[in-house]
């Protein structure tokens, strides 16, 4: 299969919307999600589902989207700036978990499809996606495990391309004014075709391999840490560390800025939000606790693997 | 005095700065501020002033500051973008507050002062801020009382003034992916120079009169507000609120992506947001509710002195 085409990568894109809600929904243990489909006159669909106050997740979002476009909005693409205003297609899913627990990570999945039209010229595809964690308190072993799944995703499709697309979500989620790492990374790509990774076929089943290896990696992590006893202090810390994840993902998130830009359905977009969130005046944590040790171990992009 | 210089209008605001720290230490009734003073190398000042968890408010923020740049950041000015990268001199003082009482509206006031100073032209200097409320319950006397003073500050200027930096108010807080306005508004101006307003010392004269104006015009809504006994239905009401509020400073505020993009203080920037927020996925208020008519009455641009 060479012809890039929506259709197979939507099919995938809802399956594996099923199949993360249905896992999510096992590993809380409580809580559903809300479902919605919403029909555009254009031909769109967005299909929102949102879990809220679960037992083991605060707030849980996975998100399938079908723009149909007549001007791909600029945030779309930083690499062909001459396409932007072209009519487009636009398939994505992402999902984002904030759990109660503040032993427990924030994780985050995103995996889209774009074909381009111009003018009077052949159309032009590319996929995005990556995955990555943002822990509140740092596990080593969490960490090491994380980017494991990252690397075995990795793995088929050539020995340095998950050192390539690690390096490029360290870069991207950055909360440069804060100059610190959102999280611990993961995978992040973008722009990916037959220029600069393959052909569809090879691509797409690249990014399947990438969306398969979410779930399962976050599953272990979140069976680990939501049982842990915490008290105010993590709770505390969590809310404010969450605010570093709002900053992030309204002041550069492409993601958010395209959705908002395109005149994406806001609610869907912002379920990336925290539930609550913490601002306290600069704040400095204790040095030598656990809270400290966050940004200087965890926050700074590091080669987890290195003893592997 | 018509020959623009920094040095006036620095000592002015940091005479301002004290009022109003005073003014809302006043008001609170037992909070204090925590007063730093940060000097850069290249002969700025940073004066931030917080006031966390006092009596009715839970954070106040008064900070000044005079830049010294080698390079104006796009931010600062839109109209002349052949000013960016000049070397510049900035000062600025901001003012927000976020109440305890959801009954209490949220305010803002920043005055700034801008000379950029281009190679091999001469230096251009102008003039910008304003102040603009953002009620999370509306009452339409203090919103009368609020476009009162906003009136009476503009009028010694000009007939039309008022009515200008009320429109343009209108049109800049905008939480422009929701379509709503961000608060009942106020006064909003940038660029204002000897093109567009007046001399150096009729402008300046103007900024004194619109940062005369803000603190006794607030003090009063506070005081009517700050003792209505309110439950958790109000306070959960007014943390999903400053949602907005947050969406608005990080997604489009000019004085915030200026302070990142300048590379200033974060604590000090971002000192501008709420202590403790909230979403909440595609809540929708009771019809006929007080929450209902914040957004139908309130937060819809409208000329509050109509019938003045």
């Amino acid at each position: 299969m060479d012809t890039p085409a929506v259709e197979p990568v939507k099919r995938y894109l809802l399956g594996l919307q099923d199949e993360v809600t249905a896992g999510l929904e096992a590993l809380d243990g409580a809580g559903t999600f809300r479902r919605d489909v919403f029909e555009s006159p254009a031909g769109g669909v967005v299909r929102p589902r949102v879990l809220s106050e679960g037992a083991a997740f605060e707030r849980a979002a996975v998100n399938f989207s079908h723009t149909v476009g007549s001007r791909l909005p600029p945030a779309a693409t930083t690499t062909r700036p001459g396409l932007a205003e072209a009519p487009f297609e636009a398939v994505s899913m992402s999902v984002i978990v904030h759990p109660w627990n503040p032993y427990a990570p924030t994780a985050h999945e995103n995996l889209r499809f774009f074909v381009a039209r111009p003018a009077g010229a052949p159309p032009v595809w590319w996929f995005g996606g990556g995955f990555d964690l943002t822990p509140h308190y740092g596990f080593e072993d969490d960490a090491v495990h994380w980017h494991r799944a990252a690397r075995d995703a990795c793995k088929p499709f050539g020995e340095d391309v998950h050192a390539r697309f690690k390096q490029a979500c360290d870069e991207y989620f950055t909360v440069r004014h804060r100059r610190e790492a959102r999280g611990i990374g993961g995978l992040f790509f973008d722009d990916l075709n037959e220029e600069t990774f393959g052909g569809f076929g090879r691509t797409f089943a690249f990014l399947r391999s990438a969306g398969a290896a979410f779930l399962p990696a976050y599953a272990r992590i979140v069976e680990r840490r939501k049982q842990l006893p915490y008290g105010e202090r993590e709770r505390e810390f969590q809310l404010y560390r969450r605010g570093r994840y709002v900053e992030f993902n309204l002041v550069y998130d492409r993601g958010t800025l395209y959705g908002l830009q395109s005149g994406g359905r806001v609610e869907s977009i912002l379920a990336s939000l925290p539930p609550l969130v913490r601002w306290q005046y600069d704040w400095q944590p204790e040095p030598g606790s656990p809270e400290a040790r966050l940004t200087e171990v965890f926050l700074t992009p590091r080669d987890w693997l290195a003893d592997d």
